[in-house]
């Protein structure tokens, strides 16, 4: 699978206006034999994460981004189903907290961050600072203007200590939100995730998608990609960030460490206990 | 099933020295048949966590101790599998930092409890603190005394408020114990798992045995019940804790939030959008 169209670089511009949220390019075999394969993709990540976190080495963290019922939270499901909890993190960065606000932006990010054999899964993250903060003005543009380059900087500092870094950002399409809001309403099991909200923050649309398209323009990076999704269909989405996934962990060349020397020094005391 | 007779109580007080590991005595199916019912229960409980987070009333605390090797970290694989990472987070209680010792003994533990509609593994706990701390004096035995009732009284504030709490000892003999140390050697995906410390601290499994008798006659309460569990076998040891835990969790007879009112003051606008 070559998902190069999807990231975001100097070399290959995303323009989110004309990008096409239904695309399934790249599984040409479909939905029901994509299903096969990202069972497959589940298999190698639970086998890499395990690696991940004895070699305990390696600092992992991945970022989504989406507008509301984007489904980040079905990502974290559908990918992470059966990898060991104990080596997984959630991060959900809501309204900050008071305590949160009284603090620099990066505060609170920084304290979720992964350490040695950690996968840290940030849904939303420090991106929301130049997201619903410039949409909403929540702070003058000379503030939030600066921070794309702080961005960069404290990825890159994540990254030289040995932090990967991946972000997703999971692009719907203003139609699909609007179907998927209309299921959360009409569907009892999924009414406790509608926010009256979130009604009031789809008419600010375009607004987000100009700011999203100046953080992919601005904050990709060899270092810290981003990933555009084409997410209307869930199992592309999870298709796709899956394959990323596992091919950057492949890219680690991750090992067991090292084994214990003679071992009987161990195994024959341990016999006679 | 009837898991009464682990549950460690006024009228039932377990006595460890003679309790069975190898026990099986509720599933007398057996193994195979045992899958069946361990991922129906597992099912179950993917359901159930997705209501406790909805509704987001109620905080889950489940306590896992044990001997090195002892299966906590299995019981977590085995258990929380397919639950969504989103709302079960695993806190390990390693060696306290230097940080974590120049604090009272309950401060990091107070910092990892669950929130409303989480759930929270603890691996190792504040009872290392009884325990550990104990067997290898690493506090005068006035200082460590005190602690049971501290314990006590700190569990009654987190169950006051709202905090659901499960301990679990999962309990090995020491025969099992040697079994999975060589295993752990002669394994090298398993070899990293294995730590010389270990078999220094095997020579101390009597006085261990005494310090987890006292944690479980002391500590041992209604809103905070300690269950042992015949854990020499992992499907038995699964299977049980998944039907304590699941059976806990339907008691709270949670729903889904109450429906959105009037959801066409919703629908209405959003097809015209």
């Amino acid at each position: 699978m070559n998902v190069k169209e999807y990231l975001a670089s100097s070399s290959n511009q995303i323009v989110l206006s004309h990008f096409d949220a239904d695309d399934q390019s790249l599984a040409p075999e479909g939905k029901k034999e994509s299903k096969k394969e990202l069972k497959s993709l589940r298999k190698q990540l639970v086998k890499l994460q395990q690696v991940l976190y004895a070699e305990s080495k390696h600092k992992v963290l991945i970022i989504l981004q989406a507008m509301d019922s984007g489904g980040k939270d079905g990502t974290i499901r559908a990918i992470f189903d059966g990898v060991n909890p104990q080596g997984v993190k959630v991060a959900s960065f809501k309204v900050p907290t008071p305590l949160e606000n009284a603090h620099d932006y990066l505060w609170r990010i920084h304290q979720k961050v992964p350490a040695n054999g950690e996968i840290v899964i940030f849904n939303r993250s420090q991106y929301e600072d130049v997201l619903v903060v410039r949409v909403h003005e929540l702070d003058p543009e000379k503030v939030w203007k600066k921070r794309y380059e702080e961005i960069n900087k404290f990825e890159r500092m994540l990254a030289n200590e040995g932090t990967t870094i991946l972000k997703f950002f999971l692009f719907i399409s203003k139609e699909e939100q609007k179907k998927r809001f209309i299921e959360r309403l009409e569907n009892p099991e999924k009414q406790w995730k509608f926010n009256p909200g979130d009604i009031e923050e789809r008419k600010y649309w375009d607004a987000y998608m100009e700011a999203y398209q100046d953080v992919i323009d601005k904050t990709s990076k060899p270092y810290a990609p981003w990933y555009v999704i084409p997410a209307n269909h869930n199992w592309y989405r999870d298709l796709v960030i899956s394959h990323i996934i596992v091919k950057q962990l492949k890219s680690l060349k991750m090992d067991y460490p090292e084994p214990v020397e003679n071992i009987h020094q161990y195994l024959d005391p341990l016999q006679n206990s």
